[in-house]
């Protein structure tokens, strides 16, 4: 760990950071100045001015993404503040780039203050063909989210709630076609009422599923629960657990067929395990020490393990999510990021496993090259099938332009 | 023109606008990921949170300033508004990083209102090293200005004035060696009354000059005028013009040494430039056509005559100041541009005419590849010396690596 800490600090020192810009016009002479700034500049900025939709045809925008954070949720380090969450800024939009030739910059704002995140990423508007919010504290995330959706044309997407909820959703998908059971049937607990664990719900929701407790310290959330509740609990509270199951995880889980942990390490025992249903799925995802260790999982009759690291099977990275899916909204021009285009992006992320399916290939690989085409393409059909596309696109080229613009292995 | 412009538009359409981002780390496989994003990148971000300046070593702010804009006064379109400014400041920053390998980011706000403007700068202040404000009309620019260099910690740049005033002063610099004439006697006449003219008086004060008169369409400025003044001319009327002389520009331009320019084509007449002092020198700034052509003012004994436009000698183009005075800024991780890094960058690009002064040539050719590193090695010297810098560096080295970092005709 020592060399990768130093390896780590070395390559951001050298290089300053990671992030850059670049001119796509070159820029050497009189005659490139010219045309990319005075006189010929004035001709774009006329057009838009003439009709302010072909800023998507002119300018960075329509391949332009703001990574905005105010630092308060920042990997497991927590609320470290906008400086020094920009490494990890910084990291996302090289993710974006390499993943999906989508562009996109950190916005690291020195606020706490809700309104004051909210109207900044509105005034910039006109800069930004979609916003990726990144770790920014619950319950602040819900709110910055839901009040961009409603005062912005441009897509609002927190990735740390959807990215992965649609990857645990794609990998969910996938173990359910090994056990046999289905969304409807299955009894679903989530353990940790974060962020992610929310959008979980949500979008196991869009699912079919229709049996599902989140438990946070306390145990079961459920309507009406005297302690420990706030606004979003409640929320959940009225979406779940309709029998007003009361207890803690340990007792909830029995008899339950899948264990979705967003929690804290080792949360989840093996006799946990045991105490739930036949072949269960397990997503235990706390980091870097999951609810419960891979092989326990298994020793105890798990049928599917998923984690959040990369040296086990499984791996929940949300890298397989969101390039493809701004990908797929840029290139539309989506309006916004709607449940029929994650519903889409988890499918075509599970469907990529396809024949190679097993207990320990749910989820593809983060650097299978194939899955930010097959994510772009199934979400910008579902953005103009559901009405959020300003263009009309063939979904094929759409892929075709995606595995042309992916890096990975090239750059 | 017509082939101009079809060429700009089709240039800007085909690479969907001029600005992208890049990763200066590559990122191709599972090794990458771990270094430049999780779990690797939680070193960089520990250590700035440990010690906030390092944000300056660790991320690419050290690097990157934003440019900012209403789209209020857009080159001569005007208030266009943030969408239609955009290939504007998207050619800014291919200039910034063309000529002195600054990386800048467009930030085209959906205001004009002043405290909105300064609030946004300043909630996005842990992101940047450095704010160039772009075509933000006055008096706004003035305010937005002056509070972001109060309100923050790090360099604000108002370019549309202050470039505009440093390589005019550059070239005045060197046309007084030419005709002898000293800052001090000289009497100056400022044709325009916006944000550049105002610069122009600021700076021309602090190499010296004392007799300065400014016009506006109304004439004369001076103190107590009862017609056509607000805050900014106020303050103008306080700085020049000590014997309140009234009149036109007719009137007050005769028996004055130098025409700064910044209004309207065709201001100056040959007769007016007949009745001033011998040798008189000319800036007509005006844009596409100047206050008075080339021709007309030698024919009538002007000594040098500098215009904005590439196609006469002794061109005033910004260019020749922002990035250099960025990089120098930077590099030194300054807190400020003060007057007298202005200065020090004015005598830089003077300096550089060198041997080969002449009527003709007061003022270097923006694509010599010698003015950034000089302007950014002075800038960063001045910055050094008077206090402002956050770090002492070798000056010289500063120009060397401006030297590396300039891609003109090499990009």
């Amino acid at each position: 760990m020592t060399s990768l800490k130093e390896e780590a600090l070395h390559l951001h020192k050298v290089n300053q950071g990671k992030l850059a810009t670049h001119s796509k016009i070159p820029i050497r002479n009189e005659q490139d100045l010219s045309l990319a700034y005075s006189p010929g500049v004035a001709e774009p900025c006329k057009a838009i001015y003439d009709d302010k939709d072909s800023v998507y045809d002119f300018t960075m925008k329509g391949n332009m993404v703001a990574v905005v954070t105010d630092g308060s949720a920042v990997l497991g380090l927590g609320n470290i503040g906008p400086e020094a969450a920009l490494p990890v800024m910084e990291g996302k939009a090289a993710l974006f780039k390499g993943f999906a030739g989508v562009d996109s910059f950190p916005i690291a704002l020195n606020t706490n203050d809700v309104d004051q995140i909210v109207n900044t990423v509105k005034l910039m508007e006109p800069t930004f063909g979609g916003v990726n919010l990144e770790d920014i504290a619950a319950p602040n995330c819900f709110i910055i989210e839901d009040r961009l959706k409603k005062e912005t044309n441009i897509p609002i997407f927190h990735d740390d709630q959807h990215g992965t909820a649609i990857v645990t959703a794609a990998g969910l998908i996938n173990a359910l076609r090994l056990n046999g059971k289905s969304f409807s049937e299955i009894k679903v607990v989530i353990n940790g009422a974060g962020a992610a664990g929310i959008a979980i719900i949500n979008l196991l929701y869009n699912f079919g599923v229709r049996d599902m407790i989140m438990c946070d310290s306390k145990g079961a959330i459920f309507e009406g629960r005297p302690y420990g509740m706030n606004s979003v609990k409640e929320e959940v509270a009225r979406m779940t657990n309709k029998d007003k199951v009361e207890g803690s995880l340990e007792e909830v889980v029995k008899e339950t067929d899948v264990f979705i942990g967003v929690s804290v390490g080792g949360a989840l025992s093996k006799e946990m395990v045991e105490s739930m249903n036949e072949e269960p799925v397990i997503f235990a995802m706390a980091n870097p020490d999951p609810e419960i260790m891979p092989n326990d999982a298994k020793a105890a009759g798990a049928k599917v393990i998923g984690t959040g690291r990369s040296d086990f099977p499984n791996q929940v990275n949300n890298v397989l999510a969101f390039p493809g899916i701004f990908r797929g909204a840029l290139d539309v021009r989506a309006t916004r990021i709607n449940e029929r285009m994650k519903v889409a992006a988890a499918e075509a992320i599970a469907n990529l496993v396809g024949d190679q399916l097993s207990e320990d290939y749910v989820i593809p690989n983060p650097f299978d090259s194939r899955v930010a085409p097959e994510v772009a393409s199934a979400v910008a059909r579902a953005a103009m099938e559901s009405g959020v596309a300003r263009i009309q696109i063939d979904p094929e080229n759409v892929r075709k332009r995606t595995q042309e613009l992916t890096s990975i292995d090239r750059e």
